[in-house]
């Protein structure tokens, strides 16, 4: 499919990309770039890694496809650095977990390349390479959010892209791709993030009662701090939106805990088991 | 260990423990009861059931342990009823998940007994004897709730039992259990069942893009609906405590994501990745 693909910042997801993509046969050559010396040292023991750079616009050079796998806060400011590297008909995209803030900044940088927004919704909340896996895309949803100046034969090859590895895909609007995910990724972890913060408060000897379902309930609250800042700050309006929306659920799911309305409060426990039963 | 226990209420957890002590060789006869017919048709074609009782109080006869496994707002009034049938030095247990309404209920029951609750803290959000296993309490906690007439050698021995089958036990009094569990048992499903019940609101389509982030952190809303208002309404009090306690938490994530407080938002990702790094 691909002679030539750059992973720009080769974390687990780009990571996981490349191993998933060579493990198919669906690319030749993998150039990485990481800021990170000891990165791109380690990328190039690993079999997915043909060349590291120094440079992000030297590993863009000649590649059919480049895609920006770093923080949410530095994929517009990077793609500013090496779009003047990209040959023609390039397909450009990246794996962020936001969509509106990064098309946006994408679209404002002039040069002759079209990015289209990628969501692969596969990740853990183990980071970093050592944790990549040819099969973590393998039956997960991806979202494409073309902008309007995309053309179509691009979409269809990222499209087949994700297809090929295993992901279901759906394309929307940056702005819808930021809705629902504020509400079925952010909101999620922001309470397993609560929910932990406020038991720390508590004695450390609760810690050891603990069964699977808190443990299950909270597994997300162990990704990393600063990576999860950055995403809640680039959709901090769907966010709060969000937050709202269940505040309300929440409190009155308490007033009829409060006011021993039995059927109030087995309505909402119903409501919730068939959602989560339909998943 | 024993010659004869009652398991009053063959579920997921008391098919569980007969299968535990079983497997171990810790109990020679199982006897039990079952309020419907084909759970008590259903129990005698399983190894681990020796004889099926169609009243409670037949089933308790000749037992060294009793093990009441039903729903918590049922377990006191079926205590209230076995209660004369019990040999004299039975040892009496629930496996409830509240424990200070069951234990007050329990001690103002007149008889020539003692009961002493227990919580082990195993189970899943899929119900039933035909999802019971031998290895269901392996290495989970279990609180024991003595009350103050509670004999030293029966504490002992209730102690031994749950460590049989490899949990880690810790005792305590019901209403410190009612209070830990309000916050590392209750509110966590509340959690999980007021985002299912938000997000029933919402697109039907949003539930394909969900991740494995979404699945585990709302996996315990999927339990029965009935047992879980029975336990919310029996720890009342302690759960609305911890609900209130979680919206000052969630509250003032919320007010850093507004106020463009990063540092505040940092300080709650990193909080809560402590706690979760230390389960």
């Amino acid at each position: 499919m691909f002679q030539q693909i750059s992973i720009i910042g080769p974390g687990l997801l780009g990571a996981s990309l490349a191993l998933a993509l060579k493990s198919r046969g669906l690319c030749q050559r993998v150039h990485i770039w990481s800021r990170r010396p000891e990165t791109r040292a380690k990328a190039l023991l690993a079999d997915w890694c043909d060349a590291s750079f120094e440079h992000a616009p030297e590993a863009c050079k000649g590649s059919e496809l480049v895609v920006i796998c770093t923080p949410v806060e530095t994929i517009v400011p990077i793609l500013k650095e090496i779009a003047p590297s990209f040959d023609k008909g390039t397909l450009i995209t990246d794996v962020g977990s936001t969509k509106k803030t990064i098309c946006q900044g994408a679209s404002s940088i002039k040069g002759d390349f079209n990015f289209i927004g990628s969501h692969p919704m596969a990740g853990s909340e183990k980071t970093g390479m050592s944790h990549a896996r040819a099969d973590l895309f393998q039956g997960a949803a991806c979202i494409l959010t073309p902008g309007e100046d995309a053309q179509n034969a691009e979409i269809v090859q990222l499209h087949q892209l994700w297809e090929a590895i295993g992901m279901q895909v759906v394309t929307t609007s940056p702005e819808k791709h930021d809705e629902i995910v504020a509400h079925i990724s952010h909101l999620p972890h922001l309470l397993a993030t609560s929910l932990c913060s406020y038991l720390l408060e508590k004695e450390v000897g609760w810690q050891q009662l603990a069964g699977g379902g808190l443990r299950d309930t909270t597994r997300v609250a162990s990704g990393d701090p600063d990576l999860w800042k950055q995403i809640l700050e680039h959709n901090r309006e769907d966010v709060l939106r969000a937050i709202d929306g269940f505040q309300g659920e929440l409190q009155a799911l308490k007033t009829s805990l409060l006011n021993k309305d039995s059927a109030g409060v087995i309505s909402r426990l119903e409501r919730g088991k068939r959602f989560r039963d339909q998943l």
